[in-house]
């Protein structure tokens, strides 16, 4: 059934239900800027009833829809760049936090609420949300859970749809699901929350979740450590996780690249540790109170620099010191962006070959061209890397478009050999169908095509995106 | 599609590919002995392979499959009971683990295997899987996944599900789907395997798993109190986790009728408190090393003493012990199913509302016969209670079986009005579809009819169990 352009009908039909406004850029645009959408109008519904009426009237006339979360989503999921122009649905009015439970241990939050006030809001009942992304002062939590966003604590906690123990949500016939339940165990027949969380808006639009919020870690040690190679980052995590248990809330890779990438940009930081180490890896723990973490902690380094793991290791004396070491990290993607990426690759590998991946890659590049530099970063506890290239210095990528094509296949041909991942946290959207397409299991992807006609015959959810 | 009956074409091309045995009883029975099932033959294929090329021929003649694990589900998942007979297809021949990787955290297992050989593969490489349930010597793992098995770590560590990072499954065309890699992170395109994990083998076959091993907590810590009401036992829990963190894998509540049923139907066992306190909570706590574990655990129960809501403590001062505590917990299965239930119910209320429930419950049950005996336990930490009825002492079931109906639907009533579920942990199978039916959201059972429509035609996988 292919989609179709408004009729004066469908025009009157929305203006009947919602207010629809000229689709400005900020709803066409998307961070990195290689896409351009186009709209025949914008919806900020307010409620989960008006979702469901604009729903069955774009369903009806057979007119797409793109969900607009805070508009983060860096794979173009957000953005229509074919076919009949869609409506617009920004989630941004459906903003409320409905509940904040610290002994169910939950909180339910409407799609447009924005996640840094989640995780404030789970804050003023003594816990602790765990999402934590470069973009949470922007992305909205209803966006997270269509992406299954990542971050920074999956090693410990998991991803956005570890953390969603219910949704609510309007399918694409604009029925109402409703499955805000807040249970633990529910085995009640299919998994349908699992289904659309992940889906990028093309199943259906999540209006409000139920998530779960954590103990609040009573004592929090931070660590900027120089490793000696990769593969002794890993042992080091294997033996702390060993001996300490799944207190590790964050084990982040940086090379040496990214705080060049930082003095290069003018981002102001101060140098954790002393010499130009080549890997470094920013390490928090988190545990309760009177557990010894601190001496553990320092007791397990000292032993790593022992064996020549590790070369050197500051802990965070104050919080001040701390928010200085999560800085680096967290202004890395933005002088990246500054610099200007040639080609950028969200992938994972099983953890044991990252070590193993990341030589080959280097070697690769180098092969294409031994002029381009590589900021190799990310979240070597998930096997979550994500592998940068950029132009060499004092050059600017515009002379490098040509090779693009080239670095990311041969990439992410690379990343398949290794039983990785093209996309670990980005999604799909529109910038990687094709990979998917090349990468998907045939299986699963015959699946994804019988449920997107089963559960979105017409097509209208967003068209154009992940399949 | 109607199924068929088996056709001479069909038991030849079957033959062909694989051996079929006469249906003995093993194969068609159910440990509650509720269902007496049937069955043309049963195949117990070796390779995965072998399971699609059965699949193929069965999908070809439209010959419902049941898929058979341990055969321990409690809710008739793996018996049929109606329609033309189907084929059984037995796993138990897939029962390699194919690796173990202490770096990856990963266990790769068939869907054969045993739960209990998962634990102890994991054991050896210094890592914990930790799903653990009462059938664990019996049950596999394909079936487990299936079922989406919950048990006694749900609380730290989730569902059999939440410990999945990827399947391998024969879906209903007899095509493979390959996704057994070992990433924390994956998002490209829909979350299929979370899909066939829990649909109870209606939606395809899973034949492997890749799971998730955790850090072997080196200090464990095991208590039994008795608890002042569930009230103070939520209370206790809420201080616990907010004080030592995700420290608690267990957190059982046990009803005094559970220690009189051990004492009436003969099982040995310690008493663990002085009295007869009518509620009491098995608590197990695990870190790692030199965290002070039990010292901080002490303090917390004498400041619950302090404050009344506990009355008394006991922690393992040994193995011996602990297991001892274990039994006690994991013996009342076993004289429940020798008192002879009337009516069982594995439910789940938000946790904040387990008190609440508990006595709006028991007050509904004295109202239907005064005499009826409550033996109510569970995973309090989750919310899942097993809330079952017995028949009044020295008193048999049969003299009960017609109010067994109303007991549930009371039950069921009220966990309805409590936002909760109908089947934590068990499923639907069966013995639950019409209650799915009842309570299900309609959007949600849309959804369900459509995605097995789509993926499974004709019906042939586990035909009368789930929808």
């Amino acid at each position: 059934m292919p989609l179709k352009d408004p009729t004066p009908e469908f025009l009157s039909e929305l203006a009947h239900v919602t207010d629809v406004i000229s689709p400005i850029a900020k709803y066409l645009e998307e961070p990195r800027g290689r896409y351009n959408g186009r709209a025949i109008g914008v919806v900020r519904p307010c409620t989960v009833s008006e979702v469901s009426n604009i729903v069955k009237i774009c369903n009806t006339h057979k007119i797409g829809i793109v969900p607009y979360g805070g508009g983060t989503g860096l794979v173009g999921g957000q953005t229509s760049i074919d076919g009949p122009e869609p409506i617009v649905l920004s989630l941004e009015k459906l903003n409320a936090i409905r509940d904040v439970d610290s002994t169910d241990n939950i909180i339910v939050a409407e799609a447009g609420v924005i996640l840094a006030n989640i995780q404030n809001a789970a804050d003023t009942v003594n816990r602790f949300f765990p999402l934590s992304l470069a973009s949470e002062g922007s992305c909205q939590i209803g966006g997270n859970l269509s992406t299954n966003a990542g971050g920074l604590n999956v090693l410990r906690y998991g991803n956005a749809r570890d953390l969603c123990v219910g949704i609510e949500a309007v399918l694409p016939d604009g029925s109402i699901y409703n499955g805000l339940k807040r249970l633990r165990k529910d085995n009640t027949g299919y998994n349908i929350r699992n289904l659309i969380v992940g889906a990028e808006g093309t199943l259906g639009i999540i209006t409000a979740a139920s998530l779960r919020l954590m103990p609040k870690p009573v004592e929090v040690e931070t660590a900027f450590i120089s490793v000696r190679d990769p593969q002794a980052a890993l042992e080091v995590l294997g033996l702390m996780s060993a001996q300490l248990g799944e207190v590790i809330s964050a084990f982040e890779l940086i090379h040496h690249q990214g705080l060049e990438f930082l003095e290069e940009t003018g981002i102001e930081f101060s140098k954790p540790l002393s010499g130009t180490p080549e890997w470094m890896v920013l390490l928090e723990c988190g545990a309760g109170r009177n557990s010894n973490l601190k001496d553990n902690l320092e007791q397990l380094l000292v032993d790593a620099l022992d064996s020549s793991q590790i070369t050197d290791a500051v802990l965070a004396q104050n919080e001040a010191q701390r928010q200085a070491f999560w800085q680096i990290r967290e202004t890395i993607p933005e002088a990246n962006k500054r610099i200007g990426v040639v080609s950028s690759h969200d992938v994972s590998v099983p953890i044991s070959k990252v070590p193993e991946f990341i030589r080959a890659a280097d070697k690769m590049i180098q092969a294409i061209n031994p002029q381009l530099r590589i900021n190799c970063f990310g979240h070597l506890g998930d096997g979550n890397l994500h592998y940068n290239i950029y132009p060499p210095k004092g050059e600017d990528r515009s002379g490098y478009v040509d090779i693009r094509h080239e670095i990311a296949n041969s990439v992410y041909e690379l990343v398949n050999e290794f039983d990785g991942s093209f996309s670990a946290e980005h999604g799909i959207g529109r910038m990687k169908k094709t990979d998917l397409q090349k990468y998907g299991n045939p299986a699963k992807l015959a699946a994804m095509r019988a449920i997107k006609s089963a559960l979105d015959p017409n097509g209208i959810m967003n068209p154009g995106a992940v399949i």
